[in-house]
């Protein structure tokens, strides 16, 4: 047999993936083929040639990264794993069965990926968190190979990407556009205009070029570019035809996300199934070792001083940088508002800057966390819902990260309600296996930051821009699914409960209602997901189900709706009030806009009162 | 008195506009006046030379539109107000108190501002909507103003703006970027290296140029320019200084967000308080009047029928769309997927391709709504996450917009999680005065696309992938906030409320249910808010608390949250069982994700057996 050279065996390899795309779609009756058969050439290259990646030691920061920012070309990254010999023949042809790891869009279900794809305009952000742990915190010449749609390209979360990607010089850092012209269901606004992508690119201070995605020399010599281009990142743009080998769907619209008709004619066209085997190389560095954890002292706070949360957020967060190495930091050009900058000034080295772009600050977060790094990240709370289907999919990623909201509620005043974060906690209860945190004082904030250093899943921290009062020893420990309950007696008649700003409004209320006979419990619900259950299910049955609860967020999906839900399951008819921001808030002192929304002292007061004169006649019952 | 030019004239004019945000902010005790003083010399000039607007019918599309994307500027803006003469002098030092309607970031409670700004990355992506309004709907010579600030600028958002703009060809449209080089806590990316936001805004197809943003000749020049542009917006860059004027803050950092510490010394350095009054140009061309609302067809589908609710939603879309000639659809790159293609293709004018950028479809949604138009945006309720700050902020706005989220729930099969809308129901029911809708069936998904239309507010129309079966006549009427009980009897044991494609497995759950003698209610609660607290409380003492929610969503904030929330206050003891998703779906067939998530006939009729069995001995209690 005569020698075989590198492009024969890759343009061989290209037409391996085609068959293999076609085969997987065609025995699931689904999936993207035709988007999959524009980017196999491209591919073939990367994985022949460039890719270093050791399929037995997957998250080792030593592997280059791949990240398939088109998810819904997984066809073409299982058919990878075939030819890379760690997916059998027959496991392919399970392509989206219900018990099968190869999903519709790649997730972390397979061990070789590291971030779950699928809505779209998030894989090249993710790439650039990756990009940012290899050049600044690993230090390793690895690569973080990025494929790209052309579609895509529209989603203004890859231009945040394209802009700090150069703004960090990542020339680790490569992507790929796969401009096979044709979107879902048509011709997308650049078409096959590539010089349009590459001038956008060069503006955005990348490195650019334009080829032709089929000419598997011109994609050797491209990669071989990027690899050399030092100092900024670069993009190529291949020029590509959506099902490139099957004349039935080549170039064609209509064939978006269908199997192929006549898949048996289209791999006859394609020449047949292939059982060509690559390996991939292996990297040649070696990770460093991780650092060890340190002990960790937290900032303490003196009850009865006033301190905001969010600044305890940041000084907890600079002790914990301290103690731990992993910790790193990451915010939407608000640092001086959230105080992460105690920790950037503390720890310069494991802060990144990512300016007011928020999608790309929680992608990059992902990034970090997918090569084992343990970020955390904030902005005001109103601007995380900016990056929510980040969230959403960082979800489904099954990604650790640590989010911290500031500025939430009517509480912080003048400004108004479009800096107001009023449907965070609704928002981050939504998401998978998440933990939702809102402390009421700063020594509690402090214990809270360290315990979701400690948690699994995507944990969200809320916090306030007013000084509150320190209520809460520096000793005492707050468990994540913890309650405080602040007041209570054997009287109580009613229970109000409260987290954040509101918890100080319930103690004032219920001295109010003290000096009025009342005896109500108090109950700081800091931990909103999970929840405290069983404190709530007691004060039910220690009041005959009058419970009063008062957050500073919208009437739905919050603590109220929270509280409800777990109480729906109880032997005592109920009586549950929920007091919560039902009007748009205005400008105003955050007093007035507390009293204005009905959440402060005298709302909580009134409403107790309430509670307890329609139960009256029963209360020797 | 010598004649004052138009040159002199605007500088001080600006000079005014500077002194009184100086005024402003001093008597708050907070705001944005360095930000301020920076554009206040293109303000001036805009103002004074170019704006057409009649304040006296501020939402005639006759009107050229005046966008703050830099929402914090809000004291130049009110300067300008006070400077047209239709806010007062003591008006404005009024500034953010709780009874102002000038609050710190403008809204429409002012009736001279179309939409509330303050997130940022909002404002040029809204301007967008209002300019394809004017170009496409309209057909007016009128033009959007929009001043930019450059932190903004490293939002994704802008540039789905930008990439829009240039593709609708909106010539109607300048934007003005405030390079004052400092953001909130530093300098941003690019500084002062104007060049580089003038070479990607080319790359995007703009007419694009670069200014000094104090020279009122050079920026008369350049607003001139813009004027005479055809064929591509333009974009003014223009290098200014934050804080101008005022030495003890001009053009340094640390003075972002605050009022001055001196403010009468900075008066006296800006040349003492002025009064100049302007009169701004009013329209040279009127609106034409709007075609009437005609009579409504809606499409009719046979019961015992299968149609995907999508389907019905596109084609009752279309109906709308020939009996009000106000309705305009946008998507975001999947119509064939949601079926606004009906729309589409029946209302050719009316229709705008958003492509895969969902920021700037419901950004071009509100864009739309803020001048007369009722707009109905589409994509995989999955994706319509990405956009939710976007929503959030139009809920600031007062804005009207019927929205749609197809492909909800792990319903959708073997596409996988990504794809998956789960989350929804809990985002939109936390969207202040929003409507949440979630139709089982297509006759009933035709009424409510209908009733989204005579809706006021953010409305929500979540519909699935799968046919299901068509169960309501087609002369069924569904009132917004209502429900249908499909099964009931005397001898209900258990209710079962559901909405969706969990009605199907409710239904079926209730018929297995009766063979085994037990009468289950059923519940379609495909309005989920508001919500039919009646029917609930009704089934609630029928049953004597025994109540099964299941919805195709996570557990939190959906179905079970809402329903839990109306019974929380009832004087029947709850045995409530929230049926959800619960863990990360797979791919797989819809039938075997619903069976995996818990939330099929078989698991509906198992909880519901569970909780008759449990209170089995009361039964005659």
């Amino acid at each position: 047999m005569a020698p075989v050279t590198a492009a024969e065996r890759r343009r061989e390899l290209g037409q391996q993936f085609r068959v293999d795309s076609v085969r997987m779609s065609a025995a699931a009756g689904s999936g993207h083929p035709t988007s999959s058969m524009s980017a196999a050439d491209l591919l073939a290259v990367l994985v022949d040639g460039y890719l270093r990646f050791d399929f037995d030691d997957p998250r080792s920061p030593a592997n280059d990264r791949l990240v398939f920012s088109k998810g819904h070309a997984s066809v073409l990254l299982y058919a990878i794993y075939r030819a890379a010999g760690v997916v059998s023949d027959e496991e392919i042809v399970e392509y989206r069965r219900h018990d099968s790891m190869l999903e519709g869009h790649p997730t972390p279900l397979i061990p070789w990926v590291d971030v779950a794809t699928g809505s779209l305009g998030q894989g090249l952000p993710i790439g650039v968190g990756m990009a940012l742990a290899a050049k600044y915190l690993e230090k390793l010449p690895t690569r973080v190979w990025v494929l790209c749609g052309d579609s895509e390209m529209a989603e203004g979360s890859m231009w945040e990407a394209f802009e700090h990607a150069a703004h960090f010089g990542l020339d680790n850092l490569t992507a790929i556009i796969d401009c096979n012209r044709l979107g879902q269901r048509g011709e997308t606004m650049v078409g096959w205009d590539l010089g349009v992508h590459v001038e956008r690119a060069r503006a955005f201070g990348w490195h650019a070029m334009e080829i032709e995605g089929h000419d598997v020399e011109a994609i050797d010599r491209a990669f071989a570019e990027a690899v050399a281009t030092t100092g900024r990142p670069t993009v190529i743009v291949a020029r590509t035809l959506k099902g490139r080998g099957v004349k039935a769907v080549e170039n064609l619209n209509g064939f978006h996300g269908k199997a192929l008709d006549d898949p048996e004619a289209a791999i006859a066209e394609l020449g047949g199934q292939r059982d060509i085997r690559i390996d991939v190389a292996k990297p040649v560095v070696s990770a460093a070792q991780r650092q060890p954890a340190g002990p960790l002292e937290l900032p303490r706070y003196d009850v009865g001083s006033e301190v905001a949360t969010r600044k305890a957020y940041g000084d907890a967060l600079a002790a914990l940088g301290a103690a731990r190495p992993d910790v790193v930091v990451v915010d939407g050009e608000v640092s001086n508002s959230t105080y992460a900058e105690i920790f950037a000034k503390a720890h310069p080295d494991r802060y990144f800057e990512m300016f007011i772009a928020e999608q790309q600050m929680i992608a990059a977060a992902v990034g970090l966390q997918a090569v084992g790094w343990r970020p955390f990240a904030s902005t005001f709370s109103a601007f995380l819902a900016r990056a929510y289907d980040f969230v959403r999919m960082a979800a489904v990623s099954r990604a650790t990260l640590a989010l911290c909201g500031s500025h939430a509620g009517v509480s912080i005043g003048e400004d108004g309600p479009s800096q107001m974060g009023l449907e965070d906690i609704a928002c981050f209860r939504a998401v998978h296996g998440s933990t939702v945190l809102h402390p009421c004082d700063a020594n509690q904030t402090a214990r809270l930051v360290a315990a979701m250093a400690e948690t699994d899943g995507i944990s969200y921290l809320r916090t306030l821009r007013p000084n509150t009062p320190v209520i809460y020893a520096p000793d005492e420990e707050f468990d994540i699914g913890g309650s405080k309950t602040l007041r209570s007696s054997d009287e109580d008649e009613v229970a109000l409960v409260a987290a954040g700003i509101t918890v100080h409004e319930a103690l004032k209320a219920a001295d109010l209602l003290a000096e009025e006979g009342v005896a109500a419990r108090v109950i700081d619900l800091y931990s909103i997901k999970p929840l405290d259950e069983q404190a709530l299910v007691e004060a039910a049955a220690a009041t005959r189900g009058r419970i009063v609860t008062v957050e500073d967020h919208w009437a739905d999906g919050g603590l109220g709706d929270a509280v409800a839900t777990a109480l729906a399951d109880t032997d005592e008819p109920l009586r549950v009030v929920k007091l919560a921001v039902r009007e748009m808030p205005r400008s105003g002192k955050p007093a007035e806009l507390l009293a204005s929304a009905g959440i402060d002292a005298e709302h909580i007061a009134a409403a107790a009162r309430r509670l307890v004169a329609a139960r009256a006649p029963q209360a020797t019952g």
